[in-house]
C-alpha cells in the first residue's frame, strides 16, 4: 500500500479499537447500574439500564459493519486482520454482557415487588464486584494489547464460578427454609447466573486478546469450576 | 473479476453456505439429543451430547476464519458481502444454540440423581418440539434464501415465550407444593430458560436471513412475549 493508504488504514484500525473501548465503557456502566439497582432496590435505575441497551446493540452492529468493510477494502493480513477480527469478537461479547446486565435490571423491578423482601446478600455484592473487575481488567488488557494481563483474567474465571456456587447454594437454602421466598429467590438465581455468564464473556475477551497478539487460539481448556449443575439440594 | 475468479469465488460462497448447513444439522441433532435425554432420563445420551459440543465450536471458528479470508481475498460487495457476513452471524447463533443444548444435557445427569423424580412434563416436550421446529424452519429458510419463511419464524417467537411462561409457573407450583422438589425444579427452570433462548437465537437467524436477502435490518422490534421476569409467585 502507498504511505497515504497505510496511514488511512492505521486510522481506520485506531478508530475501530476506539469504538470498542467506548462500547466497553458503556457496558461497564450497565453492569454497575444493574447491580446498584439490584442491591438498593432501585426501580428507576433499573429502568434507565433497560433503556440504555439498544444503543449498545447499535454500537455492536456499527463495529461489525465497519470492520467488515475495512477487511473488504484494505485486504489486511496477519496482525492487522487479527486486529479487526478481534474487534468484531470483542464487540460481540460486550453486546452479550450488556444484554445480561439489562436482564438483571429487568428482574430487579419484579424482585422489588415481592414479599418477604429477598436477601440480596453480601454474596451478590462480592460476585458482581468480581465480574465488573474482570470486565474492566480485560478491556484494559485489550487497550494495551497486554497478553499477560489478559491471561490473568482468563485464569481467574474459577473465582467467579466459586462465588456462584456458594450463592446458588445460599439461595436454595432460603427457598427450602420458607416457600414464600421461592419467587424472589428464583429471580435472584437467574441474576446470579447472569453474573457468572458475564464472567465467562470476560474470559472469552481474554482469549481474543491472546489470539490478536499471539496469532493462535489458546490451546488449553478453560478452567471451568461451575459445579452448580451438579448440586442436588433437597435430596 | 475474471470469469475464472468469479467461479472460484462462487465456489467459496457455496462452500461456506454448505458448512453453515452442516453445522446447522449437527446443532439440530444436539437439541434432539438433549431433550430426548431430559425426557427419558438418559444419562448416556446426555454425555454423548456433551462430548459432541467441541466439534461444533470448531466448525464455528472454521467458518469465521474462512469467511474473513474470503472477504479479504475477494473484496466482495453488496449481496456477496452480505452472504458472507450472514454466514458468520448464523454460525455464531448456531454455536450458542448448541451450547444451550449441551447445558441442558449437563443438567440431565443431575436431575436424574434427584428424588422425588421431577416432573418432566408435557409442557417440556411441547416447548422443545417448538424450539426444534423453529431452528429447522429457519435453517431451511436460509438454505432457500426465503425471506417469507424466515419471517414466519420471526413472528412465531411469541409461541415459545408463551410456553415458557406456562412451564415456569408450573415448575414454581411444584416447588411451592413440596420443598423437596426445589432442587430438581431449579434445574428444570434453567433447562426451560435454555429452550426459550434457543428460540431467541432462531429468531436472530431469521433476522440475518432478512438482512442477507433484503440488504436492510428488520426495523420492527422483535415480538417479545416472555413475561416470566415479572412473575411474582409466592407473594
Amino acid at each position: 500500500m502507498t504511505e497515504h493508504i497505510v496511514s488511512a488504514f492505521e486510522n481506520e484500525l485506531k478508530s475501530l479499537a476506539q469504538r470498542v473501548a467506548e462500547m466497553g465503557g458503556l457496558t461497564e456502566k450497565q453492569i454497575v447500574g444493574a447491580i446498584d439497582a439490584l442491591v438498593r432496590g432501585d426501580n428507576e435505575l433499573a429502568q434507565t439500564v433497560r433503556e440504555a441497551d439498544p444503543a449498545i446493540d447499535a454500537m455492536q452492529r456499527d463495529i461489525e459493519e465497519t470492520g467488515v468493510l475495512v477487511i473488504a477494502k484494505r485486504q489486511p493480513m496477519a496482525i492487522d486482520l487479527r486486529e479487526i477480527v478481534g474487534a468484531l469478537r470483542i464487540a460481540s461479547d460486550l453486546e452479550r454482557i450488556a444484554d445480561l446486565a439489562k436482564n438483571i435490571a429487568k428482574r430487579v423491578i419484579v424482585i422489588n415487588g415481592t414479599l418477604p423482601a429477598p436477601k440480596v446478600t453480601g454474596g451478590f455484592e462480592a460476585m458482581s464486584k468480581l465480574a465488573l473487575e474482570r470486565v474492566k481488567e480485560v478491556l484494559d488488557a485489550y487497550a494495551q494489547r497486554d497478553v499477560a494481563a489478559a491471561m490473568d483474567v482468563w485464569k481467574a474465571d474459577g473465582d467467579i464460578d466459586a462465588l456462584y456456587n456458594s450463592l446458588f447454594r445460599e439461595l436454595l437454602t432460603y427457598m427450602l427454609e420458607d416457600p414464600r421466598n421461592i419467587g424472589a429467590c428464583t429471580h435472584l438465581l437467574f441474576c446470579a447466573k447472569n453474573l457468572e455468564r458475564i464472567g465467562d464473556h470476560a474470559t472469552n475477551i481474554a482469549e481474543t486478546v491472546h489470539y490478536m497478539v499471539k496469532g493462535v487460539a489458546l490451546s488449553d481448556e478453560r478452567p471451568k469450576l461451575d459445579t452448580t449443575s451438579i448440586i442436588t439440594a433437597g435430596t
